[in-house]
């Protein structure tokens, strides 16, 4: 009477079952087809989980032969795309697993002794997941050294600092690009943090409750690369902790990359022409011949959406959910992948769009073109030096709040004349306060506002290139 | 030197562009994959704009017969699943138009006359939105005649109605299922409102400006079954509210499932066992033998979150995007996609668990085993009739607040003898307020409780059998 | 022994309880500091319930007197700031009908019969809600009107139209403003079909079965202006719907303004330099005297942060909430006061900011100040008027992909060149393409692009003022 | 001419506007009614901003001296309630300066020297929320001292663990409640490493670009205890990273709260009747007099989702931001006050009601009343041990799959005859496999089951003793 759980899947679930499932349900609750990408995680735990075995005596020495036997036979038939999903046997586990009794037999069944698929499904995303983020880690370098390579060759270039879209005060496009150095590295620092919590084994939590069999956890732990063991069985299976954090760091990702979108968009638009994008970031129109545009940025920006949504359909996924497994958790999966996959498109993309190509001698070619000329001229609108005259009278003795309306008399004045404070005659400044004298004019340039923010972390070229040296030492060129 | 500029597209997007698309690029911005989906709209909106653009003389008889030829070949390819999709043709609408030019030849390049792919694209989308929509709403509709169909034999099956999950009063199981019946009702209403805002036509928006070709855009919202024509052409080509829109009436209906599924899992837990679910609904575990789970009410619930996620994802796509179409947009397919087979496979998976699959003669088989005993016992719990205990001393001239005060003494007793209201003895009630007498017992029963909330809307059942007879008249059964 | 249940209200919730609740939970628990703001609906909803109850004989004509009389009193003294407001009587409910049955003694204790704070507090909502919209009705139609008001200005006035943010075709400003009007009409037809469900009566569902007394709910709800009752009492207490449908509205609301928002922004920054703000809109900086910020728009735009917010935050309150009425129910008021501020105050300043304020004859003082001749100048970079070219080839008979490319290539001669379209000599046109003639010119133009795009919605000034008559016979001026 | 720019604020915003802000502008734009309670941290940043400044002589130490005393003379006001607050002053910065200003004349007008408000409310919203962490670090390790606290009462009390809420295995109470300590550690983890980065001194980057005065940034910070500097100006005053990192971790933190909530008001209902909770902690209903409602729970589980909404809300609020300082970033600060008040009171909240209230002696009272028999019956139904006659079988050689398929037959014939498998007969057991013996029925008990489950992070008793000593270890009692 005894046979096989999985033989006849598609008759019932189990003996205890009277009729199948109905093929609604098959299909609305199957998950082979997007988890199935999992499978190498899958089978490097089962293996480690079946050395353990062996190692406990818990299973043979033959049983974990044939298991391992087997298991290379269909991580071949995988890569080779010969193996056949099915999806009556619902997930990418029971798929493997039925495949390996079939190819070992008895072994095969004896795999899954102390172990239920809510500790491996549990095990296998983190495993997967941690492997993306130490790729996510590496292109979030790479985003820092694309933009670091492009501030090298900008120190000395003017462009309007703006606040509230409104010009403000004279920057160099480095410190402009520098910005979005620390936002990234501020991502790859919380990627860091999480990848600990990420990194932890549910394996042997069994169903919810730990298992009967003497288990050696740890030793599971420390042969998949684990920092360490989850502590409580009941969280281990139903913990989707791991999927909101490294979802709210993506959405992070991704807000940084709607704002550097936005403002490549921005500057690409004539309005600015701060910038252009080689040929092979645009796209035309299929209506206006004269069109390039800088659809890469504009997806970019979109996709930033996306990312949150899927943020948002993890938290409410969790929200009041009692303990322990319960089968909400099967949709952590779709909006994590997805998630992953789009970090990581978007942060090669973007990083390419504005670095370049990197060659194999680490040379970049089609990265952003800068138009120095019309950012510098784009400066001389605004009177971005107005905070310059304030400083400079402050430093003649006159309490700030006193120099501040000065200068706004001095300002209406010269939007007066349609010209800027620089053009106003030393006569005419000296109206407003009599301690303005002839060096007025050297504050009042933009490369002396430039040089002049010489404060740690200010715009003036030697605070630039500090940071550009503190960076390149970080990361490599 | 003139030659179709689809032509050479994996060399350059047009003459204007020194170099093709990286691979990077044309994979990150390709939709073709997902949109592909759109293809029946596409070519429906393609040949009313051709019919059009012949009757207004913009293009010849020969080229309309041309391209409808070559659009039903093109029909008869997709549909057989030859037709081959390529990567660099970017999206649904370039795929088709490319093809349909090999096929016909200058009657293809003369089809895009007087639009653009950003009207295109928009008039697509709402023409296959439309189509799911009607066919939501019947989903909708079957949900509400599969719980009706329930409840039609259960108006006399007493449960206790919680609040605060705490025994409050008895209810009848009639007259719970008919609190989601409201619920999808009202996601019905909200379904026909929201059609008019999706059924208008942007088709003739062209670009963003409109176009200098002759359009009878009435014509073509006339023969594509449009309700209107969008008055706007910039809003024409960058409005997505209509999927805004839809996606917060999909997370509603999910809301909504995710209640219902809430409850039955919770009335499948051994600590109600108020309901029984048919197996072809359940699934088992791999390791815990004994274990039928209600595998489909979980999901359900989980994918709320999946659709709540696209609602904030669309919602972030569109904040802050300035005129006109921008690249983003094309971010709003794959959600609105996902959205549309989520609500769509929950609806028919839930309306067919609870009241089971319906034979072509109208019977139905496999939904709901409702354990009318345990929920009868359960409702014995709690002092569900101390309501009307207060409500018995009102009528004898109590003030209510007076009254519910009274009746709090009477509980208190009943606790610490251990006992229900209906079996404290008279003269113990007596005790607590003198004018309580021999009738009071009636009022203490379950049925005496349902019978006495016999007002519109409430629960006993002459009510729900009036509302049962209401929404089948309005539904058919 | 029987006393009023609220007399002791600080020392125990009821003869059930043993011990006062914790000052922490009383804390956490009531909701009086924000919920006294439903004090008129509430009373409103009293008097309409007092008088059906004397109506049915379930009060005396005289209890019926004393209820309005300490009614009448109660809203003196809370208008007058004289109502002292008790955090132990946890919601404006019981402090109301605390402070009545202090005036009017046992008529006040009878008010309660008959139903439930659950069905209460539902009642009160949806009156408070229902004058909010009307009032937000009112605010939209401004809005449209302050817009509709400045495009009168402005159907002659050339401004770049824009997709990708790249110039793509000459519009008009006022084309582009009455884009927002679409979007705003869309609104307010949302506003009118949503208000249908939010305008039904709960009361009448009691705590959440119905009631024993023989109440009117449909002469009540007569009374009250609700368009119908609702028909479940299950669903009448644990029903919210309406506040996400409501703050689904809201979020698009929002959206629309952090879309008019962002343009209103670019305008006004140097690079743009389409349009200036009345100073009493612009605010200044602490440190750059010459700074003019539009802060308005830009708190308007962040401002949608909050209200999708809020949306976000009333979905996961009921996703997964069995029914019927859990106290998570009372969170739905905080975000629901807010989003109906936040949307008031935003369109009335943005529709102010826009199209001024209005006096007392119509008039309209301090709106936008439109800088035509620097729009009219942009819109002569970036080759607006190809399309235009691409046009006037294929009526000449060139298939429009092949027009598409002809003109790629002139775009790049300008473009080597340095010069716009326009300012290509015949000849160079004509190597292109021979059928151009010297009636190019003429098509070449901002002005005979414009108006070339003379189809209905388009941007031609005579479509223009078609749509700003029908608004105004639609909304008033 | 020259004068304070603040005198006339009411008037002008300065010198260059020619009217004040509209009414409705000034209170639109306004911050001063929540942002007020920033003060002590605006003063505290102020006062090490002076005495930087005059120790780079920037400003002298009479003002210096000044700017301490008038500053002490305005802490004093504030803290006794007699501070004015003024509207048209804008925010909490304005405020206090121009009160010092009154109140020290010229020095007052010193102190904004080399500083912005950009730079300033960035750096008064990071110490506030130091302060806030820390308080809500120490409130999580309160929560799960009271965990810990009831879970070392019940590592031998058994309760039915579920997945899908199915009766899954048996589990004992501390192991269960020892799940959400693992929660709230992981919670804690993460607010110790996104201190770091909140933890950083943004002052000195002025309005945007550094400053022109010798600012000795490393000091400020060094005295306001900060861990660094921000180190691009840029970055540093439009960085609101910490404010969505706060909040993401804030919906988890609420996200297992709902999940504990979820349970304790299951627990409580009469179907499950595992807890009963403190009259304190209870409220009842104004209409059922026997009600005794989880209110705290559920309006805790309510909560998540307004905390959730402001985690979006601060998202939408970022996404698409150019750079660098907008108003938007004004919008941070509700949604992070609101959010931090809800955790730091539901924290309390909770832990109080599962742990009691803690006495001066380290006693506790009024906590988590647990039901251990009722928990035992529901762990008798639903054949807990299932697994545990699977095991039984492979330790006697089957293999695990056909063990499963095995005990699938017994507890079919179980439910046959309503009886649970330790009841069924040695005989009929031995029916589906020979292999069993006298010996199973030593399996087939709960708290056979129970200790059998020996593994690390397993439900033996001797297990949860063990993790009880590490947290106790960790956190003290």
């Amino acid at each position: 009477m005894s046979s096989n759980q999985l033989d006849k899947k598609s008759q019932a679930w189990s003996a205890l079952f009277s009729e199948p499932m109905s093929e609604l349900v098959k299909r609305y609750t199957s998950s082979v087809f997007f988890d199935k990408r999992l499978w190498a995680a899958d089978i490097e735990g089962s293996l480690a989980h079946a050395g353990m075995l062996a190692a406990q005596g818990i299973i043979g020495a033959q049983d974990l032969a044939d298991i391992q036997r087997g298991m290379a036979q269909i991580k071949g038939e995988i890569e080779a795309g010969q193996f056949e999903w099915k999806l009556e046997l619902e997930d990418v586990h029971l798929n493997i697993e039925a495949r390996l009794t079939q190819l070992v037999g008895d072994a095969g069944k004896r795999l899954h002794t102390g172990r239920s698929r809510n500790d491996q499904v549990a095990t296998d995303v983190r495993l997967w997941l941690r492997s993306e983020i130490d790729q996510i880690g590496e292109l979030l370098a790479d985003m820092q050294r694309a933009l670091v390579s492009v501030a090298a060759d900008h120190t000395e270039t003017v462009m309007p600092g703006f606040t509230h879209m409104q010009v403000a005060q004279p920057v160099s496009f480095a410190h402009h690009l520098l910005a979005y150095v620390e936002m990234f590295a501020r991502d790859a620092e919380r990627l860091t943090d999480l990848r600990k919590r990420v990194n932890r084994l549910p394996l042997g939590a069994a169903a919810l409750a730990g298992t009967s069999y003497p288990l050696d956890r740890e030793a599971v732990a420390k042969s998949l690369g684990f920092d360490g063991v989850c502590q409580n069985s009941l969280d281990a299976v139903s913990d989707r902790d791991f999927a909101i954090e490294f979802s709210g760091f993506a959405a992070l990702v991704m807000i940084h990359v709607s704002r550097m979108a936005e403002e490549i968009v921005l500057w690409m638009s004539q309005n600015f022409g701060f910038i252009d994008l080689s040929d092979r970031y645009c796209t035309g129109s299929s209506i206006m011949p004269q069109k390039r545009n800088p659809d890469v940025a504009e997806l970019a920006r979109g996709k930033s959406g996306r990312v949150v949504g899927h943020l948002m359909g993890l938290i409410t996924l969790m929200k009041g959910q009692p303990l322990t497994y319960n089968k909400d958790n099967q949709e952590d999966k779709e909006p994590l992948f997805d998630t992953v996959d789009t970090v990581k498109d978007t942060l090669r993309i973007m990083a390419e769009m504005v670095g370049g190509e990197v060659a194999a001698d680490g040379s970049r070619s089609g990265g952003l073109k800068v138009k120095a000329d019309a950012m510098e001229r784009a400066a001389l609108r605004g009177y971005a030096t107005a905070t310059d005259l304030a400083d400079y009278l402050v430093k003649k003795g006159l309490p700030f709040r006193d120099a501040h309306e000065v200068v706004a008399h001095a300002v209406k004045e010269g939007l007066k004349q349609g010209v800027d404070l620089a053009e106003l005659p030393l006569a005419t400044l000296q109206g407003f306060d009599a301690r303005i004298t002839d060096d007025v004019f050297s504050v009042l340039t933009l490369r002396g506002s430039l040089n002049a923010r010489n404060v740690l972390g200010g715009t003036a070229p030697v605070q630039a290139l500090a940071q550009i040296a503190r960076h390149q030492a970080r990361l490599g060129r």
